[in-house]
């Protein structure tokens, strides 16, 4: 038996998410399918996270176990042709110990936000950008910004279908900044709740808007209450960018 | 009647390219569809240049005339509204003189060519990049670009279908720029022939991967025969970045 750990690449906007559903395509089912074509064995792959509906990632670790002795360029190759037409890619693929878990040792997670800030539509990056079409003042999301970096109970920016022990976390990170068109907020945190940046992202755009003060943000997150939250962003912006391991 | 410029940013993958074809859907066709339906006038729409099939646009230039009088807000948002679902976007608007033409006011044209250059098939960018499994030396390619800056019969580049008077031209800039696991090819000229930038891609490539040496672009150039050309890049890799006036 060996454990894999791949980084996989893929275009959330087919998929029901990561995780196996069975109403309709995961990126997990994908990566379980090609395996089993390849190797003749049913395998669970383990992701660090999971993403929802519509999500992308750039870089989502994962692991799996195969008894199926092959090397890692076969592997990352027969993965590669036996997933396709569906849009994931494996980008690397490496034998890791048997007590590494792409979950459980995982100690940080990285997400991108993409809002396209402009009048017209997005006609190149439909389904993988938000598309705001009011003028959002970036200066102002980043000082909202900065209220919720830190340790917190995030209750406000919690799914009501949130699994998590406890709201309470510790943001590291959460910038806003204007790249030409595009504002991009990236988040830092060894782990988020359930659709904790779509909603932060949310509230920062309310800010963006001026619908909100920066510290209304910090309010809402005082509340501690769902009830406060402004808007929950779509998932079409978000990306997975990384998980970090010791 | 009034002249309007327009800008329009486009996703070529569904399209049999810029121009109005019989057998196909075209940008020009959709862009006249939606203003059709908008004026009730049949109205051409004339582009700076005229991109093959699934070559796509960041910034292409184009003017229609119109009778009906309408805002530049309400033309520009009409217009994007009613192209839907098709992946075109009018991402400025505004009145020109009546003599003012996309194509002949031109005085530059901007390209950018995208090679993803990784093992791994691309999932979040595909049909937007050339993918190149292959390791590429982008600075034997960047040595190899010089060869073909400035004024040049380029016939090797050159598509049989071309209607170009002459095949004499001016290239100002041909740049390789390693960006990420991305190489990007930046080209600019007062006008290309047909096939020409991704022709002179193809070449740089064949450079790229030590099958031919930067000399032997220069040669190939020098043969002035189509048949000396190395290989002609997909066209998923192209973006008309821009047209420039005086």
């Amino acid at each position: 038996m060996t454990r894999w750990r791949l980084t996989v690449e893929f275009d959330g906007g087919p998929f029901m998410g990561w995780q196996r559903q069975d109403h309709g395509p995961s990126v997990q089912a994908a990566l379980e399918q090609a395996l089993l074509q390849m190797t003749g064995e049913p395998a669970v792959v383990h992701a660090a996270g999971r993403t929802d509906a519509g999500v992308h990632a750039l870089a989502m670790t994962a692991h799996v176990d195969l008894a199926k002795t092959v090397s890692e360029h076969r592997l990352r190759e027969g993965v590669n042709a036996l997933v396709r037409p569906q849009p994931v890619s494996v980008t690397a693929i490496a034998q890791v110990a048997d007590d590494w878990h792409a979950r459980f040792s995982c100690i940080g997670r990285r997400y991108l936000y993409r809002i396209l800030n402009r009048r017209a539509p997005p006609a190149l990056d439909r389904g993988k950008v938000w598309h705001v079409p009011v003028d959002l003042d970036a200066s102002a999301m980043g000082e909202a910004a900065r209220h919720l970096v830190g340790r917190h109970d995030f209750t406000t920016f919690r799914s009501v279908h949130c699994q998590s022990q406890s709201p309470v976390k510790t943001l590291d990170q959460l910038t806003v900044e204007q790249a030409g068109e595009e504002i991009h907020i990236r988040a830092a945190a060894r782990s988020f709740l359930h659709h904790q940046v779509r909603s932060m992202v949310g509230c920062l755009a309310m800010v963006g808007r001026g619908r909100w003060a920066p510290d209304d943000v910090r309010a809402a997150l005082e509340a501690k209450d769902r009830q406060a939250l402004g808007l929950n962003a779509p998932p079409e912006g978000l990306y997975f960018v990384e998980a970090l391991y010791p």
